[in-house]
């Protein structure tokens, strides 16, 4: 696998891979750059480009074969293998994460919740064994943990993620509204819904005004 | 406002915003396209051009003014007028959201709740008063709703959706992992978690084995 691989780059390799199992969805066996490009807002320059960096993909003329593609990106992007992931906080956003559907469709695997309400560890939410975030470290040795989902308040994400680091957790997906420090071995990717809210408040202030609006509904 | 910016300039926009707030949080007064461009992890020149849709913002050889430049962005993403939010499903989701903080930063505004179940109806969840979805007409007419979260089961996303198309909801921020369709006087964005997740589980593929990691960490 190379390194160096630009993050912008990875995001769109995640992009594709939509783009690429939307294909396969309806049916389309073959799909050019142009067609990739045009579905993911991005050159047709671009993608070549970026899946270079991988290797050679597609016929010149012919463009890539969708389901091969879209198995060599789901290889590229570790997602063939499996994932052991934890839920670090089991308040309302981490139990919505414990009942999100679609997460085994990649091999994520819950294993286990965290918090430190007594009312809460050592019992199941939804099948979800809960433990207290002092015992960390066995839970994360015991359970070869990849992932941690870090879903806490505010004022104690950085005290949470201190402990995942300690703990030896590679790797966190951080859906609290902060930013969190870790070493440079560890990655952290955040999950940021207000980036989406902020393009829908830019695409609603171009729309139609309200008059227009309601005659385009009406 | 200039119409027809790609939706991946939209995008880029957002990440330029979040930059120039940190920079200026750090003390940062000025920053060249070169600063932005590493920050958000793309070209100078794609910062540039970006940028060069809305007008001219920068000086040559001295570049942007970080608090004049995130200004200028905030108004171009429509984030300095306020935006009347509802949230479609009051389920462990819709709670969650109903508690996301940093929602009021950018003057989002949440007025209600929205739900089929009679035990939420009518109650307050949080400071939101839960409506039913048959009311949504008069819900939506009543509190110029101008953003719907949906937050509801996968089987009634589709169904929810069309109710708010009806009801006369503009945008739609979707947190369900299923694809909503909606007539074209009508904006969706969608919040796919598994995006980030899908580039953690890349960065940890190529990120050094257990043992390397276990050296690092000690």
């Amino acid at each position: 696998m190379p390194k160096g691989i630009p993050s912008a780059t990875v995001s769109r390799l995640v992009i594709y891979l939509r783009v690429l199992t939307d294909l396969e969805s309806e049916g389309v066996s073959r799909a050019s750059s142009d067609h990739l490009a045009a579905e993911a807002n991005v050159s047709a320059f671009q993608v070549r480009k970026d899946l270079a960096y991988f290797g050679s993909f597609g016929t010149r003329g012919s463009g890539y074969t969708v389901a091969t593609l879209k198995n060599e990106l789901r290889r590229i992007l570790g997602l063939t293998r499996p994932w052991r992931v934890i839920i670090v906080g089991m308040g309302r956003l981490g139990q919505a994460l414990a009942a999100y559907p679609q997460l085994d469709q990649y091999d994520f695997k819950l294993v286990a919740g965290v918090d430190v309400d007594a009312s809460k560890v050592g019992s199941l939410i939804g099948d979800l064994p809960v433990h207290h975030l002092d015992d960390l470290h066995e839970l994360v040795a015991e359970q070869t943990v990849d992932i941690a989902f870090l879903a806490v308040p505010v004022d104690a994400a950085q005290a949470a993620t201190d402990a995942l680091v300690r703990a030896g957790v590679p790797g966190i997906l951080n859906f609290v509204p902060t930013v969190v420090t870790v070493p440079a071995h560890v990655t952290v990717e955040s999950v940021d819904f207000l980036a989406g809210l902020k393009r829908l408040a830019y695409f609603l202030q171009v729309a139609p005004h309200d008059g227009e609006r309601e005659a385009a509904a009406g």
